[in-house]
């Protein structure tokens, strides 16, 4: 059996990132920038008003106050958008709104509220310093000032300041395509009648659904039924239209039942081994098709596609996109009661956090099928191969769950 | 002034949750349960094998060893997705694969390894204890059992269970529809050539990223010039087809270039004021329309529009779906240098984490334009109302950022 560890360094070692690309803007949050970025110009781009108010000479407003106030003439008005090149002699003043590119000569903003709000003649009560109330070309940025490093993963404000720079498309690692496709006789449509012997499709939904916190762009394949030509021809193009190619069922022992075992052995690109885990111990992984796309063969049984899906495809997806290192999420928890795990596989058991802060409490129902302690769990606690039991109290790594 | 905590629950007050809907669950992570969801059958739905083997019965194998093998007959096999009943004789067995339907008269699977695999008659070496490797039907769930509760937030595990069960819809509210619309004239579309007095619209991109990251279906309108005719038009039309709308600019001392105050002030279900925070002073919030959409006007200064976005309109997105209480991300961590705030107004001060672990470091541009600040940020440093500057080593509330 191979070590949790050396199969995942395997897989990212076989997965090549995507190849940078132009994202449109509106397309590019989740992607992660492929080079640096860099201001082209200011930014700000021109100076101009921080307020609404009167943009003025600052000497003009010096000796303003409540009982001498100074009275200047109010030679036209500036609104943002508004692209007129104005200017502002001595004694006089332009009206100006929040954005609007500052006239020429003019070196302060009086806020409207303190003047009385005059539209030809204004009234100042209180003196502005020079700079007052204005935003400098390049106060937030110059030209050449690194505004985001390769690497960085776009979310809401990095997407902000690239259009603010007038980004309208990057060079980035778009979000992966995923495809899911569940295989397996047995399966059904939720909501579709069943008879004894079947059972209603859950991997794809859930699978499905995973990825798409992860960000990737996903299809959900049709469920595909035990025919080993059927499922490698399915498997081949979807392979050519997807970045990473997720299976479920199929990979058990081998037989003429574990259809994706049997139509991917032959290529010999893709492999099959049993990782020293509980759940999830038939794992498959490899590259198919001439676009070398990805694919794992994840166990059938929903709690190890669960756990599998977090511990190996959830990297990949990184990988992919260029990112290293693991998610945030692990940390370290005390047991609310003992636990068991199977000497000689790495255990990752399904709990729930507390009852006390910094406990977390293993469900009863560890079987690999059991999907409704599942979808109680918040968290995986991780018990390391050689233990086969650990007491209350004891400290343990723990994986939390989305 | 209103109060940052007065204006959010004066929001949250006018929020009615979405109403429940049928939600097929292709769709539905990131769904909200509007009722309980219990298990209608048995979770698995009939007894069967946990593992590749033989089904037998136990009492026949009882004696096998290494030394001493059992041989059976073997009648036939049962694989996942069968469903023909089969049953097993004394002196026989079937041979079964994992999921499948376990024959009558069987009561354990006899693994593959514990075999020599023959297919019409099988050497087995090891006894097998009643009940080995089966799955019980309801094992993992009873009929009426508690699956999911209602205000559960479906992720990939909760999908999972509610297909394992059956359900190929569930009764929930649904991701919420939210429209951005950014306004005035000074914008253009990132990537186009600019003027000086013109700017790159940066607010609608940024805001569109921030709504899906918190699971909304998004629609980022086209920008709207300051005619208030147009805008008032365009934002009832976006009304009707969104359960949120957000919109940007328009909003500061209210002259005629403050396009969306001027639209919306008349109709008088949206009301306009002034916040003690910093950034973000001028909100705007109400109602509008026959569908009573609940609208946010948010400042235009991207750094005030973050800032609001996320302390108001992300609350609001949780109660549309019926969630209470805040999104997790709050914490504490020491000041690395000082920080000054205005009086009078909380301050989120624009932070990354570090340079030590529990320590926080204000970045240096907290100008509510400083866009590339904003986008270098990990954290907002929340300083209360009445303080007006803190130390290095003071204890701060963090909001951490997605």
């Amino acid at each position: 059996m191979q070590s949790v560890d050396s199969y995942r360094d395997e897989i990212l070692a076989a997965i090549a990132p995507l190849p940078p690309e132009r994202v449109a803007l509106a397309d590019a949050d989740g992607a992660v920038l492929a080079q640096d970025v860099t201001a082209a110009w200011p930014l700000p781009g021109f100076d101009n008003s921080a307020m609404d108010g009167y943009a003025v000479r600052a000497a003009d407003v010096a000796g303003a106050a409540a009982d001498s106030p100074v009275t200047l003439e109010v030679t036209g008005e500036a609104a943002a958008g508004d692209t007129a090149e104005r200017s502002v002699a001595p004694g006089r003043c332009v009206r100006i709104l929040t954005g609007a590119l500052l006239p020429a000569g003019a070196d302060a903003v009086v806020p409207v509220e303190w003047t009385d709000g005059g539209t030809t003649r204004v009234r100042i009560t209180r003196p502005a310093e020079p700079g007052h109330a204005i935003r400098r070309a390049g106060g937030d940025a110059r030209p050449g000032d690194l505004l985001l490093p390769a690497g960085t993963r776009l979310g809401a404000a990095q997407i902000g300041v690239l259009a603010a720079a007038g980004h309208g498309d990057v060079l980035a690692r778009r979000r992966p395509r995923l495809t899911v496709i569940a295989t397996g006789n047995e399966l059904a449509p939720p909501g579709s009648p069943l008879v004894p012997g079947m059972i209603w499709d859950s991997n794809s939904y859930m699978l499905a659904a995973a990825a798409r916190g992860l960000g990737c762009q996903v299809t959900r394949h049709p469920t595909l039924r035990d025919d080993p030509d059927a499922v490698l021809d399915a498997l081949r193009r979807a392979a050519a239209r997807a970045d990473v190619l997720v299976t479920s069922g199929g990979v058990s022992m081998g037989g003429e039942h574990d259809v994706v075992k049997a139509a991917l052995a032959a290529l010999g690109s893709v492999t099959f081994r049993r990782v020293a885990m509980q759940p999830g111990m038939p794992q498959g992984f490899g590259l198919l098709g001439p676009s070398a796309t990805p694919v794992f063969t994840l166990p059938g049984n929903p709690v190890s596609a669960f756990v599998s899906f977090t511990l190996f495809v959830t990297p990949a997806v990184r990988a992919l996109q260029g990112l290293k290192g693991e998610r945030a999420g692990r940390r370290t928890a005390r047991l609310a009661g003992p636990v068991r795990s199977p000497e000689g596989k790495r255990s990752f058991l399904r709990a729930v956090l507390g009852p006390q802060d910094g406990q977390v409490t293993a469900l009863t129902g560890q079987n690999s099928h059991q999907i409704a302690e599942l979808a109680r769990a918040q968290a995986l606690i991780v018990v390391p191969e050689p233990v086969t039991g650990l007491p209350a109290g004891a400290l343990v790594e723990l994986i939390e769950l989305p």
